[in-house]
């Protein structure tokens, strides 16, 4: 069936071209448009036109042009997202900004890089690690993910415990405004204090109040040394004090991942080393800094759990690291065994309430009688939470629905919050006004307003 | 002379104590309410009304009356800043926060501190080191300034190398808004990306937007050990590479103040140590962290400066410790024995820059005829420029005034801001469009009318 006629978008394409816009930088066609409306969470739209500037000149003259029409328009990374912040209306204009990949300068006297938005995060990382220089933060996603999609959500991931999320390495942005006019914020300088920190609200605002152009990224020399240890033990309680005795006699790892019991019966099998039965919840650490200062903390953690961890395997080498971290690795893969499909969310508590959220965790599995696991971040409270059913059967799919409430109800009854690393893009609006009451609302909303007067820009997000 | 009498104040009054204001806490004296028309730039207002409410409740009272009598608002700490935020109009209400000083909680598990906004900085931090807990920020008021201007002001301090400033430990907030309404940002989860990030957002808005009334704090474990050097070099440049090798060189310094040629003549006389001739700029170096690392740290940092530094001397105990800090100590008195009068800004550029801004700034000072003294936090780029004048003389004044003009021309050409930790305020409002683009301070100012429509909330500031 041959789509019909779509004046608004042929006259647009017409003035694209008109301003500079090559022809394969315009998709129109139905077939190829369908390859941007879609994201990680799986959901799909037709966006009327995807355009794919190359340079900030580009996105301005989108926007301007998009404004004069009244369009919506939606940016995109590599859609590696898991909330839906990516997904465009069928009558919106998608900004795919993957052409803009350049990294523009590593200044090494400031440890600062300076990239345009579709760089992908790890390709970032190795090119800074050449100069000897790291930049820490490493969602689950960063062989594919753009800094752009990372900056957008605030991305976080396993080393978020010591060094932060996105948000921490974000010193300075381009962005441009839906009227198409450019804003600078931020710079180089490590202290600076002149007017509002424009930079840290639009970081983690999910493309909502400005297209980012361009991104000031702090980094910091690379670690010496870094050591990885596997070690298990007989309950969350017991795991979940030994992170609090960790803190409190100065051991700072870079990375404290947990498996649940679930997990760890869904990757028992074929690890390359033997955990033991009454073996509950395992930890991953990792620790790096100095040679000096690693080996130090390294083995004061072996002399704090060397009666109350069930196990405890310290790498000694970068292979032996890779066979620890393959249990980590194989889960969300392994944790498909227990069920055809999962609805999995992204919670996070404050650090101390992990055991509590764990307890009410099964507690609500047995009510729901589906099985929830759970895996993630337990330095940070961050908690990937998965409620394993067959979406098929109408009753499962019910109950999984009523555990997603109680989930959140759990979440925030203990101080936590929807989305830890994903974002609420538009699978958490719905619970958004559970987590803030109106006036936060109101006030969130009428910042969105001063930028975005006329819900332009990647609207359908964030707000219910 | 007896004041006229203002039958809006009567009226508030009136309306205040129905709403259970206390007489203590309602001052409308003329002789009293000039104590809270000051701040530590010397200037002077005569507010129409000074409260001091006690809980956040009154703080919604006191902003709803406000409201309804259209008055304008101006929050308060202990008015120690440098440029002028905390200073009212004739007609506001000085909204005085220094009776709200509870430390609410100190939440060891998660290293988190509540506090309200009157709390005297150094006594947190006293209070959470009994603890075995640590707040880092250390602005040089922190024995008097409260800990709701700190977070107004985003206050910074010499450790702002290693530990970032007051934004990097504000994990969430409570604010009256300017319609007496109350809202929540942020909480006590480590990682959190529900909406947009209004805690950032507030931090450093000089109280602009909202009157915070709660804070959470992160705390961090304290480091076990600390060490102080002071090294001294023969140039400016010497001493930015030397700072340079130390990041190279996995060096990690919690601490690098240094002091300009001007400032070493200063306090040369009298110091318990004796300073080279040849010594053209001194660091004042301090590591902290776990034994270990220290010891390491330290030991390379006398390896790498065993040849190029004129002199290093490493403090052994506390006695000598404050030895060391006695030259950067005595520099603010000492400096006055230049001139009778100086006009102090607190530039920042990126830490590279340094040597630049120093040269620069030696020729300005020569064109101009006046001394500028520097000092301050090398580690950051956060330079204390001091041009040192006799104000009572026109011509000098005249001069002192260019030279304001063109240091800031010589910051931002340089990548750098008009500010590192005091603010922009009233005092440097005027310079506010040369750092920032319209559309970037039209942003801004669309972000302040999303807060305050009518502009009653600390009005004057920030903004040209």
């Amino acid at each position: 069936m041959t789509e019909p006629i779509n004046p608004v978008r042929n006259q647009l394409i017409e003035e694209l071209k008109k301003s500079g816009f090559k022809n394969e930088q315009i998709i129109a066609a139905e077939e190829s448009r369908a390859c941007y409306g879609y994201d990680a969470t799986r959901q799909c739209a037709d966006p009327m036109l995807v355009l794919l500037p190359e340079n900030g000149h580009q996105v301005e003259i989108a926007l301007q042009l998009a404004a004069k029409k009244q369009l919506k328009i939606f940016p995109r990374g590599a859609a590696s997202g898991m909330s839906g912040g990516a997904i465009p209306s069928d009558d919106g204009i998608v900004l795919s900004l993957t052409r803009m990949k350049r990294i523009l300068e590593i200044d090494q006297e400031n440890m600062i890089a300076t990239v345009e938005p579709g760089v992908i995060t790890g390709e970032l990382q190795e090119e800074v690690s050449r100069l000897g220089l790291f930049y820490p933060p490493d969602p689950a996603s960063l062989s594919f993910s753009t800094i752009g999609g990372n900056v957008a959500e605030n991305a976080g991931g396993p080393r978020a415990v010591k060094y932060g999320v996105t948000a921490n390495y974000v010193m300075g942005l381009e962005a441009v405004l839906v009227n198409g006019e450019v804003i600078k914020t931020g710079n180089k300088c490590i202290k600076s204090v002149s007017g509002y920190d424009l930079t840290s609200l639009l970081v983690g605002s999910e493309g909502t109040l400005a297209v980012i152009t361009k991104i000031l990224l702090k980094l910091l020399p690379a670690p010496e040394a870094v050591k990885t240890s596997l070690l298990a033990f007989p309950s969350m309680t017991a795991a979940a004090l030994a992170i609090n005795a960790m803190f409190k006699n100065q051991i700072a790892p870079s990375t404290i991942e947990f498996l649940d019991h679930h997990s760890i019966n869904a990757v028992r099998e074929g690890l390359p080393f033997t955990l033991p039965e009454e073996a509950d919840t395992v930890l991953l650490v990792e620790i790096d800094g100095t040679s000096a200062s690693v080996l130090a903390q390294s083995q004061k953690l072996k002399e704090l759990f060397k009666d109350d961890a069930l196990l405890m395997i310290e790498a000694q080498n970068e292979s032996e690291r890779e066979q620890l971290w393959i249990a980590r690795r194989r889960l969300s893969p392994a944790i498909a065994n227990i069920a055809p499909h999962k609805i999995n969310e992204d919670i996070a508590v404050p650090r101390a309430a992990i055991p509590t959220v764990i307890t009410r965790l099964e507690k609500l599995s047995e009510k729901v009688s589906l099985p929830i696991v759970c895996f993630g971040h337990a330095g940070d409270g961050n908690i990937h939470v998965n409620v394993m059913l067959d979406k098929n059967d109408p009753e499962q799919a019910l109950r999984g629905h009523q555990a997603i409430d109680e989930i959140f109800a759990i979440t925030l009854d203990l101080g936590g919050t929807l989305s830890g690393e994903h974002g609420i893009g538009n699978t958490k609006s719905a619970y958004f006004d559970k987590e803030w009451s109106p006036a936060t609302i109101a006030t969130m909303q009428a910042v969105k307003q001063a930028f975005d007067p006329e819900n332009r820009l990647n609207p359908g997000k964030i707000f219910p």
